[in-house]
């Protein structure tokens, strides 16, 4: 591809993190630091993703971000600062004059570069939009730039965004056990966890374990089929050890037949993927336990903190997002498109690279806690599981406070 | 009163706080500067309160806490270290033989001083304790320590443990109003806070108005009567300004007719096991919602995390928890008895100094949030309970972090 010369677009889409504003950042950095005055001149930030895109819904983030101060806000602060959607991209030749008005915009804008902040169904655009583009003569490079704190998508190490969930809910899954071990009468609490389809984040409660030794004392994901039968029996078996039991389960969680296990506590409604939306998990099993076991019992769902908990943030996973976005403007100097930044792990010491690969190979997949990192029982998570989540979780960015409030960037 | 030579005992009850342990260092602390070697011989502490001091279940807190390492690990570790109980003392004149084996106890360990840490049913064992050691001929010093998330303790300015669930109900929700502002579809996003009896920590939900001018679009407390209409009209007319709407909800709030909103609403859902959905009160709201109004909806539970969340303390509650502690020791060196320690505000520049009251005038009755810190229409607090509460929650206690995780002190 020869050097282009234009503008560059970004955009933030589907659910918000702690840490998708850093990386933002990194590709606001990135344009400063690498290209402003070469290939790319105007960084646009898009409104609301690709939806405010067709929309000319545009701010000029080279003119906004005009000190360190400003960036350095930005990075700590949680949830997309652009705005987000949820917008699914028709599929290819089913409506060509949405992708010809989307290109006209490019025109219009002079950009030549598009960077795209999300995850699966973000991946899903980028991909679409790839391949519209390569029978189009329109020269333009496009990459996606990866963010979910579901940690599920395929082709890279984690994924930024995941690390600062994974701390918030390790340390406040720390924070309930202490709370709970303060009585003597027999107990259990099940804290419910995101994750729809992968267990990564419920796999996180349970790091403590090789930390300090303490994690909940049960730990299920939806990787394993659900059974409650022995899930009365583990508990049962969990209570004659201790009377405060700390269970963590993934929202997701699933029978045999497919059935949620919070199936029935939510009205069925999907979102516009058509994903089902759960809720009431924890809550499912908290009236299970009680009408079987007749114990004291309680459900926490960590809900939306799980997401935007800034003022818990992991340092290495706002770093990570920084040097991501940052990595994305330098594979597109280099004339690299129609990829996703992934980050690869080295052998040894935690450190991570960055390497862009085909997004056709990595949207709409998922990619699923390992086999290796489940025990045999299917109740708990193993040791090299927590091994590989421990560096992902390391620093506290405690986010900037004033007059005893986090103090967060917002873009009017 | 003479001045008393032995030793004295200290325990925790109620539910646990985020700064609970810092009262309790407070206390180990007053022991050692002030009388240790002097009236004071071995602070005792009780496990699991008066129900662990009734079957000797002690520890020796003059000899584990012997560096100040330890004591800070203490003030940062949240819930109860010494464990906790909810056991109601029996009415006087009814169990006198139950009180006989208690002083009994004191007599066997030669305690004559009594700390106990907690909230309003606490109060009451300090209560009974105190007016059924008037009549008995063993002299000994019985003072109350304050401690409750709810702040709903009357005779004190406010209780410790409240500004770090302040700060933490604050901060998430200016988290969670980030997290909402990302969608353009309207939305309402419900809130549930601590609070059964007293509004206080809802209230606390809205600081930022007066920092920067963010906060739940709606704020309802159990000291005002819930209609449901009204808050339907409240919510319509709050969508018409802007598509995210955030509203704040005690989990007290009551109807006209004494009903609790989370047990009064039927909402006919079951689990997957055909259990009735018994829906907690943002999550009956919620349900509402989505009937009435039709928009997107969800609650948001915050749970457990408002009474453990010690990552995000108060520094400025942590500092008072602490000179609470030691206030009680000055106080019962001087013969101060049957009393709970008290913080009265100065005029002017915020600061508190600690007095001791009459504990039978403090126990079982309840402060509620004053009339002029709630507005006229009943969906919101004023400005005066803003700039009332901010002061309580200045300060960032991030508590001890060790290999990316908080570190807590376990008394074994």
């Amino acid at each position: 591809m020869n050097q282009l010369y234009g503008n560059a677009v970004v955009g933030q889409s589907g659910g918000p993190t702690a840490a998708i504003n850093a990386t933002l950042a990194g590709v606001i950095r990135g344009v400063k630091e690498h290209i402003d005055g070469g290939l790319i001149g105007t960084l646009y930030g898009m409104r609301n993703g690709i939806d405010g895109f067709m929309k000319e819904r545009l701010i000029n983030l080279s003119a906004y971000f005009d000190s360190e101060e400003k960036l350095q806000l930005l990075e700590h602060t949680p949830a997309a600062a652009l705005g987000s959607c949820r917008k699914k991209l028709p599929k290819l030749g089913e409506n060509d004059a949405f992708y010809e008005s989307m290109i006209e915009l490019f025109k219009k804008y002079n950009i030549r570069y598009f960077f795209y902040i999300g995850g699966n169904d973000s991946m899903d655009t980028v991909a679409k939009l790839s391949a519209y583009t390569k029978s189009h003569s329109y020269e333009m490079v496009i990459l996606g730039v990866p963010k979910t704190i579901d940690n599920d998508l395929v082709g890279t190490d984690h994924t930024p965004g995941f690390g600062s969930a994974a701390k918030y809910i390790c340390a406040t899954v720390q924070e309930i056990i202490r709370d709970c071990a303060v009585y003597t009468v027999p107990a259990v609490t099940i804290v419910e966890i995101m994750g729809r389809d992968a267990g990564w984040l419920t796999a996180a409660s349970a790091i403590g374990r090789v930390v300090n030794g303490i994690a909940p004392d049960l730990v299920y994901l939806p990787e394993r089929t659900f059974d409650m039968e022995r899930f009365f029996s583990d508990v049962r078996a969990a209570l004659e050890k201790h009377p405060n039991v700390v269970v963590a389960v993934s929202e997701g969680i699933r029978f045999a037949d497919g059935r949620y296990v919070g199936e029935g506590t939510q009205t069925g409604a999907t979102d516009a993927f058509g994903h089902a939306y759960l809720a009431g998990t924890g809550k499912a099993l908290e009236l299970a336990v009680k009408a079987e076991i007749g114990c004291k019992v309680r459900s926490i769902e960590l809900n939306l903190p799980q997401r935007c908990a800034a003022h818990l943030a992991s340092a290495t996973d706002l770093c990570e997002s920084v040097s991501t976005g940052r990595a994305a403007v330098k594979c597109a100097g280099e004339g690299t498109s129609r990829c996703m930044i992934t980050a690869q792990r080295e052998e040894g010491e935690y450190r991570l690279t960055f390497v862009p690969r085909d997004v056709s190979e990595i949207a709409n997949k998922i990619k699923y806690v390992d086999d290796s990192f489940i025990n045999p029982e299917g109740n708990h998570v193993t040791d090299a599981c927590c091994h590989y989540l421990l560096p992902l979780i390391q620093g506290e960015a405690h986010g900037c406070f004033e007059n005893g409030l986090p103090k967060h960037l917002i873009l009017e």
